[in-house]
């Protein structure tokens, strides 16, 4: 089937959707769990052809594992989607309301999208993450995961489809794009007026070519080329844990630290204190020649470096000479996703959280708590970094857009 | 001066302004209304040029008027600066906030969108009203005016710039971009990265383009198809008044009715009295076949006529079987802006306030209540029909994104 006739089928669903109760909303969630847990054999089989083709394709250990599902990992996602159905309902909040002096009631009420599309890589429970996240926030999902995960994804969307039907809701609410080709991707682009919104989830370059190519309204997710300022009035014991922490904890994910700034009056405490523990660790460094000069087994640093994502054991160190500084270099090299300044002084806290332009600014804290899981969320859909309709982590109110309801007894305007 | 420079600068601005106290904001608009009072009779000597070669290029006597500037109509525009100096500042405002369980302090915070790019027609009292709500929401602005009012949006942006140098604002918080020709817009559309956010305000062919062809994120406004529908349970006292006030009130704007939609059970005794009025009223009236054996003055209605914008005193009218075919209609046909039902029966008006998908839904009230001042917003810098970011009236908090700000004492995750 065509993406503009699968969009028309969601478009169709949708409207059904919009009208769904919570209470069938919250049945069709745990449906879709217990379809997991009882075909769980079907969706391992699946799986397994798609690890087999990635490991003879030379797929890299830590991506086979990404790929790759078992009994255990299946139930965590059931159990995602039962935590999704314990969550409030988003649509029909009241956000704001009033009566107008002429008797007028005005209420803006919060209403699902309508269709969303969702283009993302590899792993396959977010297939049904994304699925549960749209379906309780009343959207339809038009989901177009990666080839390799083509298989697994198949099996695990037929089997909630068939529980969308089971509790009486269209199965065209979740719908898998086909993902053998680029073009799939440029339909989704394509499909404005049909499609509401579209949601790139994956590496820079995917997000990139979707947020200028497409005519569909997107949000912007996940790049994260994020920073650790270590300020002058920094408390030492405190700047250590979290710098490792925010580099070592999960490096492959958009909100670990890829590049360290430390000013230059803590420089000269704080480098030999870091730089051996991060080695230790299984970091490789590259510095400036400020930093060089205190380890010179750091490797010289480049341009490119400070503006690369490494998500990976990889970090870039500089040393500053000011908070201003450390801020200009934040805005030149950041992605706008999450920045950590480590500071005892509240006006230096104050200018950073201030001046710094990002989804999420942190004081004496990883960066690695940006996530809406930490932010008490409940569920997440990605992380934005543009600054319309949603910045930072994207929970269910995050999936909807409001309407005004203007309730009156005849009124005319003079 | 390109556009490219203009956005660079424009995006250096918005830092200062981001920083900006209200009391500094305020004082801006303050000096911008005197300054425009000061300087009147520079503004209305330019804006003579731009009504003398409008007249002689043969424009309307309706674009004429809204072209010309006169005494009262910039005391107006001064006004109007005030009244916004004294509306609450959106930003700063804490949207939701928290503690979280590890003692980690979360709050959203608003903040300005940055650099704001609006393209507008015509009226050159929309290059100040827009300055001054980007000013006041913290963001630098670049307007793209009219050919037609180039010499009037000229002075009134100089003096705007002068007054902000006043209270030591930087000048480039408020540029004109050229508007002699189509690539200033294109320039616009391509500066991702720069403008935050492109708002178009004006013809649907103009709103178009820029929706598709922008990589800058855009917010779609004002192309209102709106319909009245006289339910079989509407009051008829009330529906007269209503069409007549959403047809003729004002009908060259986005949320006066474009179409008038009658429900079959009560079209005998509604059509001959609704009818006759809107006539008399100088409403030139197209009709379905069902309208035309009441009226056989009704002229034949088309497919284009449904799906018109006619922003003139022009009305499609059609009977329908029921509450479901009007929903139809206006599902097909409408544009997403503003669609009222008259009717007095609870269940009516919840499945037609539920299920049409608009900006605004009303019940009894005519659909020229859709408005930001209407609203109470104070300001109104256009009425969105898009779902993403804000629908309906924009008011100040509209033209911000949010940030989040977390403060800790040390937290790691684990």
């Amino acid at each position: 089937m065509s993406v503009h006739k699968q969009a028309e089928r969601a478009r169709a669903a949708a409207a059904e959707l919009a009208a769904a109760t919570r209470t069938v909303k919250d049945a069709a969630l745990h449906a879709m769990a217990d379809a997991l847990l009882a075909g769980a054999d079907t969706v391992l089989a699946a799986n397994q052809q798609d690890v087999t083709a990635g490991r003879e394709a030379g797929m890299s250990p830590a991506l086979l594992d990404r790929l790759t599902l078992t009994d255990a990992r299946i139930s965590g996602i059931a159990d995602a989607l039962r935590q999704m159905a314990a969550l409030p309902d988003p649509v029909g909040e009241v956000v704001r309301g009033a009566t107008l002096p002429n008797g007028l009631r005005l209420r803006q009420v919060r209403v699902p999208f309508g269709v969303v599309g969702i283009i993302y890589e590899s792993r396959p429970n977010v297939t049904v993450d994304a699925a549960g996240i749209c379906l309780k926030s009343g959207n339809a999902a038009l989901l177009r995961g990666s080839s390799s995960a083509a298989h697994s994804n198949a099996a695990l969307v037929t089997l909630m489809r068939d529980a969308l039907t089971r509790v009486g809701l269209p199965a065209d609410a979740v719908q898998l794009v086909d993902a053998s080709s680029r073009e799939s991707v440029k339909e989704l682009m394509r499909a404005r007026g049909l499609v509401d919104v579209l949601i790139p989830r994956g590496g820079a370059s995917l997000i990139q070519s979707v947020v200028t190519e497409s005519t569909v309204p997107v949000i912007e997710t996940g790049v994260g080329n994020c920073h650790v300022y270590v300020d002058a009035a920094a408390d030492l014991d405190i700047a250590l844990p979290i710098v490792m922490n925010a580099k070592t904890h999960r490096p492959s994910v958009c909100n670990a630290a890829e590049t360290l700034l430390v000013h230059q009056a803590v420089a000269d405490t704080f480098l030999p204190r870091v730089l051996p523990a991060l080695r230790e660790a299984g970091v490789t460094l590259r510095g400036d020649e400020r930093v060089r000069a205190h380890d010179p087994e750091v490797l010289p640093v480049t341009e490119e470096d400070f503006a690369t994502e490494y998500l990976s054991l990889d970090l870039a160190v500089a040393v500053v000479d000011s908070l201003e500084d450390a801020i200009a270099h934040i805005d030149r090299y950041g992605s706008g996703h999450s920045e950590a300044i480590i500071t005892d002084s509240a006006s230096a806290a104050e200018t950073f959280t201030t001046r710094v332009d990002a989804a999420a600014v942190l004081v004496n804290a990883s960066t690695r708590f940006v996530d809406g899981g930490e932010f008490g969320f409940g569920a997440e859909i990605g992380i934005s970094t543009q600054k319309l309709h949603a910045r930072g982590p994207m929970g269910l109110p995050e999936l909807t857009s409001t309407k005004y309801v203007v309730t009156g007894s005849g009124q005319v305007r003079s």
